[in-house]
């Protein structure tokens, strides 16, 4: 009886969520400019319901008697206390901090704007001051055991630690950098595909195409144009991806639209009676995140999804391509290139940008680096790992949204990602009998099969390492990711 | 203090409808299929804070409190007594009859698809039998001094009574079947547009370009397709229409499309400031249809307009209007002919369909017709004033939405919108110099801002008959709707 009550407070919490995603996604896709002022008013009454209803107290009585209800089954036990352990985090909240904060963001991402124009770190610089001291004031608010960065990642990495990524990210860099070494010293192949025109709408049937390949249903979704790529949900049975066109770059819609597929096959893959419930939703930023990576770069840059699509690509554009081969392609959608932007970075380099901005967050937050020397702090690690000078501070330290939203801890969450879809992607391969053969032949259906019965299926029921553990028989391992990467370099740059 | 407490309360009920809005425009427009489920459960968690909002107790506290406070200012005064009215009435509901209604709406909804499938009547009457029992119920719940109708048409047309239609619609029926029946005795014109092929992405142009002739900002706003053409809004500045497109006739989408821009502009007019207020919203059905009547008949049906216009329709389909001419556009667009359906009725016949559909509601209400001699009632009806017979279901008394949903006294509201756009128009053209010239050379500037003057500014200020006094003079008056239409029909038949 109480737990049918459980579920029914769940899923009318979960009503207002969606419905605030809803807002939100036709923000960024189909309001006219003239909304947003109302739609900010809009968002802003439903989130206040939510967070209330999800600190009720009742909905905490009701928590704490169903946590020591002997009769659930394990499943319904492990949802009770991940919701509890939610309702716990959030009754922290006091409500002036949680006003400052939404007053203090919404300044700094105008700050944040206005500093882009200007193209000057300086515009920024004393609302992000604000904002980290808010956030260390927020770490101090829900506690924690050895470092105030981890209360941070627990917002998008439950479980993560400082001293875990650490060391994570110190072999990461060791092995990273050697094989950037090697890189550097071999004869740069070159990008056939470059310096030509390709039409949006003809790159927009191609990823259609790919993303029915893949088994996105839909029915169940529609992928529209956005200035920023994106994958939201309304339910499993309504998830959507965004796009965005670049017409001189033909792989860059394509990995974007595979990439946000492989969340919504994530989100597509949860149950849907298991709507408003912990089990229905994601584990964590580094799962979701793992899950769009296995797909844009494990199979969509692999020589066998090449093999399997030139000929869709070559259909679309047959002058384009006049000459071209599957392996040009192959080789295209691979070059590594150090470079300034990170959402414009290529598989093995995008991890520095990531632990560059792990570090000076890391720092920020326990207060070893001042936002004041954070622009330096930027430009020399960019000049160390990537032997790159940033020539602008919107090339370089304002480039991302993230900070100007508040949001802190979150960085890591897409390296992690990569790594947990290397391992992942090694499992399947021995579980699948000849995935690449099947890639090859363009069928995805084993491997979407079987990550949505190994992973998506089970929702919050495992944590990340507990997923990890069961999926791949041990914990999340770099090495994974190396003899990925690696032997698709040596065919790339013919070591 | 307490009339700002007002304001913040109604916008913040305000944020829920409007939520509620764009779900809904959502799932006509934008959701899969499969969204739909939990698409409900969203709107329905949504509607039950907006009514336990608005039915408060402490609102009303507020509300009583302000309508004796004697420093308000006539509009604030206005605004808290049209917002006392709307509680009082929602007040009024006891929980249970809602809840029994809204599952009787949803079961009378799947019966009637059920029963357009069947294209058997039988199916739906039961269902239709319960609905009219609630409605009926419903009406004593509100109260009423003479016909219980009275209390259903206060939903859509506040102040309208049987008494006042009844003696409006006498009149109509003796007038239209004059024309009529001179209609039926001169020679048809030809539609010289018939019978050929009009892309929709070709129309699709065309109705944009009328849509920014008439003053509809794009900036706050968007058209888009969907099955049924309508127009919502989520503030002011974010008022959405749809469209549909049928190949084979040319003036469908558009006509449409200017219909719907005629809502929206109404919307669009209304004062950002008064978001959330009676002030802000608009009067009445009949007054918002009048809106989008007055564009689309009086300003889109006329001679003038084609004069103007002819020339985009024939840029766009050069081939298709080879030899023809802006007068054969006018013909084409005016002819009359009666018909089975009401959506695709010509500007006379129209209201013989509103006409019979008033009255059998009427009777089914008072208890003097039975759910189960509806079919029989209505087919005679069809066979008397439009001289039609009724092949089947779904060509008569099957091919509305409105009984399955609920809504029993809406009916009549789409003729008062043609003839309050008649005598709205009338005294336009009294006041705008030159306004057919304005007309002829397609700039509709000088009418939509008196349209903005004059009635939209003003929201629920004043109510559909003290508008309709402040701004011609006088009361409803049929005559101008028969001066209007008469000299074009001459024209047309050449009389």
């Amino acid at each position: 009886m109480s737990y049918q009550k459980y579920i029914e407070t769940n899923r009318k919490i979960a009503d207002i969520g969606y419905s605030i995603a809803l807002l939100s996604w036709d923000q960024e896709v189909m309001m006219p400019a003239k909304g947003a002022e109302a739609r900010s008013s809009q968002i802003s009454t439903l989130s206040v319901i939510a967070h209330e209803w999800s600190t009720d107290e009742r909905y905490g009585e009701l928590l704490h008697a169903l946590a020591e209800d002997k009769s659930l089954s394990w499943e319904q036990k492990r949802n009770v206390e991940l919701s509890l352990r939610d309702y716990e985090k959030q009754k922290k909240y006091n409500s002036d901090f949680v006003k400052k904060l939404s007053q203090t963001i919404s300044k700094s991402f105008n700050a944040w704007q206005a500093a882009r124009k200007a193209n000057d770190f300086k515009v920024f610089a004393p609302l992000l001051k604000e904002i980290v001291a808010l956030k260390r004031e927020e770490a101090e608010m829900l506690t924690y055991e050895t470092h105030p960065y981890n209360a941070l990642m627990d917002d998008y990495e439950p479980g993560a630690t400082v001293a875990q990524i650490d060391e994570l990210f110190a072999g990461v860099k060791v092995s990273l950098s050697e094989m950037l070494d090697k890189i550097n010293q071999s004869p740069q192949p070159k990008n056939l595909f470059a310096g030509k025109k390709y039409e949006a709408d003809k790159q927009w049937k191609i990823t259609q195409e790919l993303l029915k390949k893949m088994g996105y249903d839909f029915d169940a979704g529609r992928q529209d144009y956005a200035p920023h790529p994106f994958c939201t949900s309304f339910s499993a049975k309504d998830v959507r991806v965004t796009t965005r066109a670049d017409e001189s770059d033909v792989f860059d819609m394509l990995s974007s639209s595979v990439h946000e597929g492989g969340h919504a096959l994530y989100e597509q893959g949860l149950l849907e009676e298991n709507y408003g419930l912990p089990a229905g939703s994601a584990i964590s930023l580094g799962i979701h995140e793992s899950q769009s990576r296995l797909w844009e770069n494990c199979v969509g840059r692999s020589e066998a999804f090449w093999k399997n699509n030139f000929q869709l690509l070559s259909d679309v554009f047959p002058e384009q391509t006049k000459g071209l081969t599957a392996h040009d392609a192959f080789i295209a959608d691979n070059i590594i290139q150090p470079s300034l932007i990170r959402v414009q970075a290529d598989e093995l380099t995008y991890h520095f940008h990531i632990m560059i901005r792990y570090e000076l967050e890391k720092r920020l937050v326990e207060g070893s680096l001042e936002v004041e020397d954070l622009k330096d702090a930027w430009n020399e690690m960019y000049l160390k790992y990537l032997k790159v000078k940033v020539p602008s501070d919107n090339q370089g330290v304002l480039q991302d949204i993230h900070w100007s939203h508040g949001s802190l801890g979150y960085f890591a969450t897409y390296s992690l990602g990569s790594f947990y879809a290397a391992q992942f992607f090694n499992k399947a391969s021995q579980e699948i009998a000849d995935l690449d053969k099947m890639i090859e032949r363009g069928n995805y259906l084993p491997l979407k099969n079987w990550l949505n019965q190994n992973i998506h299926q089970y929702g919050r029921l495992f944590d990340a390492s507990e997923i990890c553990g069961k999926v791949t028989g041990e914990k999340l391992n770099f090495k994974y990711f190396k003899e990925y990467l690696e032997p698709k370099l040596a065919k790339v740059y013919q070591w």
